[in-house]
C-alpha cells in the first residue's frame, strides 16, 4: 500500500535562515504524522532542512535528484531517486506528492508551484509574501493555500487530504 | 550553422483574444526577421496563433509536444518535437530558444518563465498587467524584461541577442 | 543515509510465469539483504511480482511509474514516484538503483539495460537465453553479468556493490 | 503542415569509418526526398556524419541534444533542441521520426532502437552484422527491418511511410 507522501520544495543555496527553520521543523511534523517527505534531495537549504528534521523525528525521506549520480545528496535522504533532468525534475517532485508545501520562493520553487497548478494540484505556500500568493492565487483560484507557521500548513495539507478521500 | 530560435509561450485553451493576436504578430515578426519560432505545438491559443503567424510570415516553426503523438499538433508547425514528457517538456522549450517571450500569463507559462529564469536565462513578458513583473523581477533581477506590445518584445529580444553576442 | 537499492526490471503485460516466479523470489531475496526494492511500479508482470516478494519479505518497495498519476500503481509499492514520462522514466529506473537485474526480457527491459550500460553501469541478466547476454556483451563487455536462478543472480549484486565500494 | 522527418541514430566517439561513411550518405539521401533529418545532435560519429551530409545535400537538420546547452553541438545542425535530459533524451529521439534508422550499434543505439520498437514504432538496421537483427527481430517480429547500404535502407523508409499513409 502506497504510503502518503508530502513534499516540501523550496530554495537551495539561497535559502534563508528562518526557511530553513521552517523546513526543518516541517519536517518533523511530516515524520510525526507517518508521512513520508519528498524533496528535491539535494544537501542545501530547505531540501537538506526538511530531510534532516524528518530524520530526526524518525521518518523516511525521498530526494529526487537533478544530477546523474548522488554526488549532491543530502546525507539525511533515505532512498535517492537520480533522474539526471535537470530542472525538468521539478515535474516529478510535484507529481509524486500527495500535496505540496513551498516553503520559501525562488525561480525553483516557482517552477514547482507552478507546475503543481498546471498538473490540477493544490499547494500550500508557506510564506509572510502576500504578493507570491496574490500571483499564484490569481493563476489558479482555490488552489493555493496560505500559511504563515509550519504548523499551520499542516493542517492545511491535512484538509487537503480530507478533501481528496 | 544553428538557426537562431525564439520561443513563444502563453496560455493554450484559456488563452485571450487580445493573447492570440498579439502571438500571431509575434510570430509574424520572428519570421520577419529570419528566426525560427518555437513554441509548445499544440493546436489551441499562443502556441498555435504564434505558428500562423510565423506561417504568414514565410518563416520556419517548431513545436515541442507534451504528448506521445502528433494528434494535438498545430498545422502551422513544420518540424513537431514528439516528447512524451507531459509538463516537463516545458524546461526543453525554454532552454531551446535564444530568447523567450511569455504572452500571457497562465500556470503553465508562468512554469516557463521560472524554468528559464532557474537556467539563467532572460525572459521578455508581453503583458498589461505589472504584478507579473513584479513578481518576477523579484525572484531574478535584471533578467526579466517588460513588453506592452509585439514590436516592443522584438526589440528587447534584439537587445539580448547583441548582449550575448 | 542513503539506503543501498537494487533494481528489478522485466516484461510487463507479456511476462512469462517463470519471470513472474522469478521476480518473486528476487524481491523475497532482495528484502531479506535489507535493500530496498526499486521497479517500472506498475501492477503486472516482473514489477508487481517483485514487489509483491519483497513486501512478503518485510522489505521497502520503491515504484518509478511511467503516466501521470498511480491508476497503474501496484499495491505492493510502498514508495510511488509519478514520473510522466513514458519510457523515458525507464532511464530513471537504472540510474537510481545500486544494481539492476533484468529479469526477462522484452523492448522495454532491453531499452533498461542498454540504458543502464550507456550510464556506465553494470546489470545482471536472470535468464536462459544466452544469445541476450552475447548481444549486450559484446556492446559493453565486462558490464554485462549472467546469472540462471535468483540466487545466482543476488551473489552477482554483492560482487558489483563489493567492487564499487 | 508537418514535414517528413527521418532520425539517424548510430554511435559517437566510437563510430567506425564505415558507419560514417554509411551515416553521410543516409544524410545526402535523406536531403534528397525532401525529408528533415533528426539526430542526436552531438558533434561526434554518426550524428555528426549525417548531419554533415544532409547540409551538402541542401537539407534541413535538427539535433536533439542530451546536455543544457549547444556545446557539443555539430555545425551541421539547423536546430538545436537543447534537452538537459541526459540519455533520456534518446526517447524523443525515435517518438519524433516518421522512421528510424540505427546505422552501426552500441549501447545507446541500442536503447534508441527499443525504445522505438517500445512505443510501436518500425527500425531500419542498416549493419552487417545479422546477430543485431535476430536479437531485436525475437523482441518485436515485423517492426525490425535489415539493410545493408544507405540506399536499401532509404527503400526501407520508403515502404515504412507507405504502409503508414
Amino acid at each position: 500500500m502506497r504510503k502518503i507522501t508530502i513534499g516540501v520544495m523550496g530554495p537551495g543555496e539561497s535559502a534563508t535562515a528562518i526557511e530553513c527553520a521552517n523546513a526543518r521543523e516541517l519536517g518533523r511534523l511530516i515524520a510525526r504524522e507517518g508521512w513520508v517527505l519528498l524533496t528535491g534531495g539535494r544537501k542545501v537549504g530547505v531540501m537538506d532542512a526538511a530531510s534532516q528534521g524528518a530524520k530526526a523525528g524518525g521518518g523516511l525521506t525521498v530526494g529526487i535528484l537533478p544530477g546523474a549520480n548522488t554526488a549532491e545528496l543530502s546525507d539525511a535522504t533515505d532512498i535517492a531517486i537520480v533522474t539526471d533532468l535537470g530542472n525538468a525534475r521539478n515535474n516529478i517532485n510535484v507529481l509524486s506528492c500527495d500535496a505540496t508545501i513551498a516553503c520559501g520562493m525562488g525561480t525553483g520553487t516557482a517552477s514547482e508551484v507552478a507546475l503543481a497548478l498546471k498538473n490540477g494540484k493544490k499547494v500550500v505556500l508557506l510564506t509572510e509574501d502576500r504578493s507570491i500568493y496574490d500571483f499564484f492565487q490569481k493563476l489558479a483560484p482555490a488552489k493555493v493555500l496560505l500559511a504563515d507557521k509550519p504548523e499551520a500548513a499542516i493542517s492545511l495539507v491535512k484538509e487537503i487530504l480530507r478533501q481528496r478521500a
